[in-house]
C-alpha cells in the first residue's frame, strides 16, 4: 500500500496542453507540491506542456513507471490499464468518473477492470475518486487544480466522497490541522477504505486517522483492526437513510436500526464518531494534545464572563473544577493590583495585565496534582498585545510538553491574528468556549476507551447443548419456517437462558390437565407456524384462573385464529404459569449485514414501546460489555434498587445477555431473536423468559 | 435611549497622550470609525494627542456636550461625574472598572454614582463594561483600539460580559454578520439589559437582537418585551451553576431548575436560546434568510457525498424531502451528458459543470410549490471558477428576494474565497453541511413560533373560593407553619383540582368509622405540622383492608412517629379511598425569584424519579401551553392511548395544570407546590390528586 503514497515514478494518463485539461492540473499539483520522484505526462494528441514532453502511450516511457493516474473518459480506462499493465506498472489511481454510478454499461467497463488488475497482479484506487495526496513527498495528484493550503501534520484521512474529503481538507486548512496523507477511495473495486486504514494504522507518519464512509463494507475487519490501534480514529458515517423506516419482522429488528449498530460497533472498538464539521475540526484539534487523564480542569480566564461560560461547560461535559490549594491562589493573589475576594476555579484573571504572569500561573497549575487538564481562555485585547501573546503561547506549548497534560488555548483576537497561530504553530488553536471544552471531554473520552481497549476482552463460553439446537433449526429451515415458540424457549432452555416452565397442549382437556399440575392462575398462547404476531390476533391470554376459564380462552382463540387464518395448521396451545414481581424487560439480537450478530436490551413497558430506549452491541460481548449495556439505560438505575425499589436480580440479566450472545454467534441462521418479556425478579431469585420468537434466515 | 447610540458631541474622559492610554485609544478608534459628531478629550495632565487639545475639566469644555465616556480610576469617577452633572451632560458610559467587583469600598462608589446621576437626571451605561458602537454613525468607544473588523448591518448585541461581547463581535467578523449596533451593559447600576432590548427591538436599523446574559433581572418584564417583538431575539445565558445542586423542599422544586424555567421562558416569549459559538453564528445568519414556511426541504448538490450528507441531516431536523415533480425532473435530466439514472431529491449535480444551468435549476427550484426552502451545497473545484461562482450567489440572492424563500447557501471553497464573499456579500454563506440545516430548522422554528406568539394568548378564569383560600393561607402563615395536608387537598378543592375524598381521624375510631363509610381499601396518611416528607417518616400506609388492619397501620404510625419527633404535635390522620386503574402523573409548581410563579408536570413513577423527565412552563398559561407541555414529555403518547393502552383523560389534566396555574398566579405566597401523585384515569373519568403539599414563603 506504501507505493500509492510514495511513488518513485508516475505516468499521469489524459494529459493535454488545453488550459482546461485535468490531467495538466495533476502534473501541475506535483510541481508545486515538490514531488520528490519523476513525472511523465502521457496523452493521445502528444505535444508538451511546460516544456513537458506528452507520450502518446505509457509503453512511449522509457524508463520504468510505479504508479499511473488516469484521467481518461471512462471507455477508454480497460485499455490503459492494460497497457499499464504489459509496461509492468503494478499501482493505479483511476480518478475518472462513469462507471457503475452510470448503470450497466459502466458496471461492466467495472468488471473489465477488476479482470484486467488480477491478470498483471495491479492494484489501483479508485475509479470515480478525486486522487491522493501525501505530504511528506509532495505526491499530489487531485484533478483540480490546488495550492498548498493545508499544511504539513500528521492527520491522515481516507475518504469515500472526493467532495467531502477536498471541504474536510478546507476545513482543515482554516483550523490549522495538518495533513500527512490524504485519499479519496472512490469505488473502491480494488482498494477499500479498510485496506487503506489499516496501511495508515502502521504508517510512522501518521498520528490521526479521519474516514469519510458512506459504507461499510465489512464491518467486523473495521472493528478488528481498530481495536488494536495505537492511535485514535475519527470516522464521520453518513448515508443513516430513513432513520425510522425499517421494516422488520421482530421487535428486535425495529429496534436496533444499522445506524445503531455503526454507533455500537464504533464504541466498542474504540472509534470516534463525527456528527458535524464544528466537532470534527475541534476533534482533530484536541487529539494533537495529551491525554487528559482525570476529570479535574483548572480553568484560566482573562474574561469573567468567559470564565462563567467554561465553568458551565466544564459541569455540562462532566468535568469537575479541580481544587486549587489555598496557598497556591495566595501566590496567585500577590499578582493582582487590588485584593481579590474570591480567587477560585475559575481563575478570573481579569485585572491582570502582564502576560509573564499569567505564563506562571499555567505553569504552576499544571504542576498541581489535582489537576488533569487546563484551559486557558485568552482574550488578546489589542494588536499590540500579538507579540506578548505569541510568547505566551510559546512557553504553553512547552509546557504541555514537559508535563504531559493538555492546556486547551482558546483565543479571542483578530481574524488575521486567529489566523496567523493557526498557520504558524503546531499546536491548536481554539476559538470557541463551549466547544473547546467539549473536544476536551472527547480527549479525555478516548483516553479512557484507550485503558479499556488495552485490557484482555474475556468472552465467557458457557457449556451449552448446541448440537440439540443445530437439530431444531435445521428441522424448521427443512420445512421453511420459522421456529415455533415452543421450539424457541426450547432453544434458550438449551443455552441456558431461563425460561418459564411451558408445555404444549393440543386441546382444551390437555391444556387444562396442565394448568392443573402447574397451578392456576396460567396464560396459553398459540403455537403456529405462520402467526408470529400472536398479540395481533388474539393469540395470548393471560390471568386464567379456572378449568373453566381456561376453556373458554382455548375455544375462543382457536375459533378466532382459524376464522383469521383459514386452512392454516395450528399446532396447539402453549401453557405458562403466571408470573408476577419484578420487573419486564426485552432481550434480542439480530444478524447485522455488514457487523454479524448483534444484541440488544431495554426496559420493558413504556420504554421500548414509546420511547425505544434500548442497548446495543456487537456480539460476542465480555461480561463487562454486557454491564455496561444495561447501566448505559436511561433509568436503568431502577433495577439496581434506586429511590426505595427493591434490586432486582441484575447479574441473571447479565447472564442471559451472555448466553444469548453465544446463541447469535453460534447460529448466524438466526436472523432476528425476541425475548419478549424477560421477566428479572428480586436479587437471587433469577429472571424468566416469558416469550420467545426466533426468524431464521 | 437613543442618545447612548446617537450623541451629538462626546467628551471622553480619562485622556493623556501616553501610548498605552486607554482614553486615547477611544479618542482614535470615534476617528477610525468616522464618528459623525463632535469629540472633546479630557485628561487632568492636558496636553494634546494628534493635533487635538485634551481639556483638564470638562467644565473647561466651550460647548455643549450630549455624552460623556469615563475611563479613569474607580475612586475619581464620583467626582467626575458630578462635574458632567453640572456641566449639563445628560449621559455617560462608564467604563471603568474596580466597583462592586472589588468589594465594599468598591460599592459605596457605586452607592455615589446612582445619587449623582439621581440629582441631575443623568442615566449611565456601567461601570465595568467595555463601551459601545454604533456602526449608522461611527459611534465606537470600547476601550481597545478597534480597526472596522466588522462590517456594518442589522444585527445589534447586548452583553453583560464585555470579553463575550468582544468574541461575538470577532465571531460576527469572521461569518460576514454585519452589526448594528453593539453595547457593553457592565454592572447594570443605571441602564440595564431589559432596557436597552426594549430600544433595539423598536430600533429601525436593527432586525435581529442578540443577548448575552449572567443574570436576569426581571424575567416576567423580559417575556413580556420579547413576546410583542417583531424581530427575533437571540440569546446566550450562562450561569446555570451547579445544575444538579438544588436543594429543594419540594419534589417540584428540585425537578424545576432555575434552568429549566430560562429554557421554558424563553420558549414561551419566542426567544432563541444559543448554547454555543457555532450555532450562534449559524443561527445569525439563517435569520438572515426569509422565513422557511414549512417543512418540504429541496438539496441541491455539486457533491454527491455532501448531499447524502445533507439528506441524513434533513431527517434528523425534522424537515421532509420535498417532492420534486416529474417533468421538473426530466427538464433537468436534459442538461447531463449523459443519461441519470435516478435524478431525485436530493439533486446530486455532480457532473454538471455549467454554473449558469445551476442558476435556472435553482429558480425552477424554488417556482414549486412543493419546496419551502432549499440548501445549496456549492463545492468550487477550482480558483478558476470563482468568477462565475460569483454571479450565480448575484443571481440566488435575487432569487430568494423574489421568491421570499430561503435558500441556505453553502460553499466548499479556499478560505480565501469564503472570506472574500462573506465580507462582500449582504447574504449569508455557510461552510458546514450539517450546520447549515440545523440553522435552518432554527429559522423553521422560528418561523412557527412568531406565528403562534400572533394569536392572541388565552388564559382561562374559572370561578374558585379565593376567599376561603387565603384565610387558610393566613392562618398558616400566622402560625408560621406550612399548610397541613388537610389545609393543601382543600385549598385544592377550593381551586376545582378534583380530589380524592379525605377525611381527618383523630383517633382509632374515628378513622375506622370514616373506612366503614368511603368503603375499604382505604389509605391513611399522618396530619402534621412539621412532617412534610411523610412517607420518610412512615407516614403513610396505603392499601388498608378491614377495621383491623386501621387499627393497626393507625397505632404503629403514631407510635413510630411520636418515638421518632418526640414533643411533636400530631394532629391525626387522613382517611382516603384507595384508587386504582388509569396512571400517576405528578403536578407541581413554585414560585421563581426571576420569572414568578411557574407550573409543572411530569409522568409518574421512574420517569420522574430517576429520568426527571418534566415539562416546565412560566405560568399563567394557556390551553394550548397546557397540552402542548403534556405532548413535549417523552412518553407521554402512552396518555393518549398509543400501543393498544386504553386512552386516559387527558383533558382532566389539562384543566387542573389551568386551575393550578390560576392558583399560583393568584397566590405567589404558595412557594412550593407539589400534587404527587395525580392519578389520572380512562377517558372520561377525570383525574384525582390522591396527596399533595404546599409550602409557604
Amino acid at each position: 500500500m506504501r507505493e500509492i503514497f510514495f511513488p518513485n515514478s508516475v505516468a499521469v494518463i489524459g494529459v493535454s496542453a488545453k488550459p482546461d485539461n485535468l490531467g495538466r492540473n495533476i502534473v501541475g499539483n506535483l510541481v508545486e507540491y515538490g514531488f520528490n520522484g519523476v513525472v511523465y505526462a502521457v496523452g493521445p494528441s502528444g505535444g508538451t506542456i511546460e516544456t513537458r514532453r506528452i507520450y502518446r502511450n505509457v509503453s512511449d516511457i522509457p524508463d520504468h513507471v510505479d504508479l499511473a493516474v488516469i484521467i481518461t473518459p471512462a471507455k477508454t480506462v480497460p485499455g490503459i490499464l492494460e497497457q499499464c499493465g504489459q509496461k509492468g506498472v503494478r499501482w493505479a489511481i483511476i480518478e475518472t468518473a462513469g462507471f457503475r454510478e452510470y448503470g450497466e454499461e459502466g458496471k461492466a467497463l467495472e468488471n473489465q477492470l477488476v479482470e484486467i488488475a488480477e491478470k498483471y497482479d495491479m492494484r489501483f484506487v479508485g475509479p470515480n475518486c478525486i486522487g491522493v495526496i501525501s505530504m511528506e513527498n509532495g505526491f499530489c495528484v487531485p484533478f483540480p487544480r490546488l495550492r498548498k493550503f493545508v499544511k504539513h501534520g500528521v492527520l491522515s484521512m481516507v475518504s469515500q466522497s472526493g467532495g467531502v474529503g477536498m471541504s474536510v481538507l478546507n476545513l482543515m486548512a482554516n483550523e490549522g490541522v495538518g495533513l500527512s496523507k490524504f485519499i479519496s477511495v472512490g469505488n473502491m473495486l480494488n482498494v477499500d477504505a479498510e485496506d487503506v486504514l489499516e496501511y495508515l494504522l502502521e504508517d510512522d507518519e501518521t498520528d490521526v486517522v479521519f474516514l469519510y464512509l458512506e459504507s461499510i463494507r465489512d464491518g467486523r475487519k473495521m472493528m478488528q483492526v481498530a481495536k488494536q490501534a495505537k492511535k485514535p480514529i475519527l470516522a464521520f458515517k453518513s448515508n443513516i437513510g430513513n432513520l425510522g423506516n425499517n421494516i422488520a419482522l421482530s421487535h428486535t429488528a425495529s429496534l436496533t436500526s444499522d445506524d445503531k449498530v455503526v454507533n455500537a460497533a464504533f464504541q466498542q472498538a474504540g472509534i470516534i464518531r463525527i456528527h458535524d464539521a464544528t466537532t470534527l475540526g475541534n476533534t482533530m484539534k484536541t487529539l494533537e494534545l495529551p491525554p487528559m487523564k482525570g476529570k479535574n480542569l483548572a480553568i484560566i480566564s482573562r474574561s469573567g464572563g468567559h470564565a462563567v461560560i467554561a465553568a458551565d461547560s466544564c459541569e455540562l461535559s462532566g468535568f469537575r473544577l479541580a481544587h486549587l490549594p489555598d496557598e497556591f491562589l495566595r501566590e496567585i493573589e500577590k499578582h493582582f493590583r487590588a485584593s481579590v475576594i474570591n480567587l477560585t476555579n475559575p481563575l478570573d484573571l481579569g485585572d491582570l495585565f502582564d502576560l509573564s504572569v499569567y505564563a506562571q500561573i499555567v505553569e504552576q497549575t499544571l504542576q498541581l496534582d489535582s489537576v488533569d487538564g487546563v484551559v486557558f481562555l485568552h482574550t488578546a485585547i489589542s494588536e499590540s498585545e500579538n507579540e506578548t501573546s505569541r510568547q505566551l503561547l510559546d512557553f504553553i506549548i512547552e509546557m504541555v510538553k514537559k508535563h504531559n497534560k493538555p492546556v486547551a488555548y482558546y483565543i479571542s483576537a483578530s481574524a488575521e491574528e486567529v489566523n496567523y497561530l493557526k498557520q504558524s504553530y503546531d499546536f491548536p488553536i481554539f476559538t470557541q468556549v463551549v466547544e473547546t471544552i467539549r473536544a476536551l471531554e472527547t480527549n479525555h473520552h478516548y483516553y479512557e476507551i484507550t485503558q479499556q481497549l488495552k485490557k484482555k476482552e474475556v468472552i465467557p463460553q458457557f457449556p451449552v447443548e448446541k448440537a440439540r439446537v443445530k437439530e431444531l433449526i435445521q428441522t424448521a429451515k427443512a420445512e421453511q419456517r420459522d421456529l415455533l415458540l415452543s421450539e424457541a424457549i426450547e432453544v434458550l432452555d438449551q443455552y441456558g437462558i431461563p425460561t418459564v416452565k411451558s408445555k404444549m397442549a393440543c386441546c382444551v382437556e390437555e391444556a387444562q390437565e396442565i394448568a392443573e399440575q402447574i397451578g392456576y392462575p396460567v396464560a396459553i398462547k398459540i403455537v403456529a407456524d405462520q402467526i408470529s404476531h400472536k398479540s395481533d390476533v388474539g393469540g395470548v391470554q393471560l390471568n386464567l384462573r379456572t378449568p373453566g376459564a381456561v376453556k373458554d380462552a382455548f375455544e375462543d382463540m382457536m375459533g378466532r385464529i382459524q376464522k383469521a387464518y383459514p386452512g392454516e395448521k395450528l399446532d396447539g396451545v402453549l401453557v405458562q404459569p403466571m408470573v408476577s414481581g419484578g420487573r419486564e424487560l426485552i432481550l434480542g439480537g439480530r444478524q447485522d449485514p455488514q457487523f454479524g450478530p448483534v444484541v440488544m436490551i431495554g426496559l420493558g413497558g413504556i420504554f421500548v414501546e414509546i420511547i425505544e430506549e434500548t442497548a446495543v452491541r456487537v456480539a460476542p460481548i465480555s461480561r463487562e460489555t454486557a454491564e455496561e449495556m444495561i447501566s448505559s439505560l436511561r433509568g436503568s438505575q431502577i433495577l439496581k434498587g434506586a429511590r426505595g425499589h427493591l434490586p432486582l436480580d441484575v447479574d441473571s440479566v447479565v447472564e442471559s445477555l451472555l448466553r444469548l450472545s453465544q446463541l447469535l454467534t453460534d447460529f448466524p441462521e438466526i436472523e432476528e431473536l425476541d425475548i419478549n418479556p424477560l421477566r428479572v425478579l428480586h436479587e437471587g431469585e433469577g429472571c424468566l423468559s416469558l416469550d420467545a420468537r426466533m426468524i431464521l434466515e
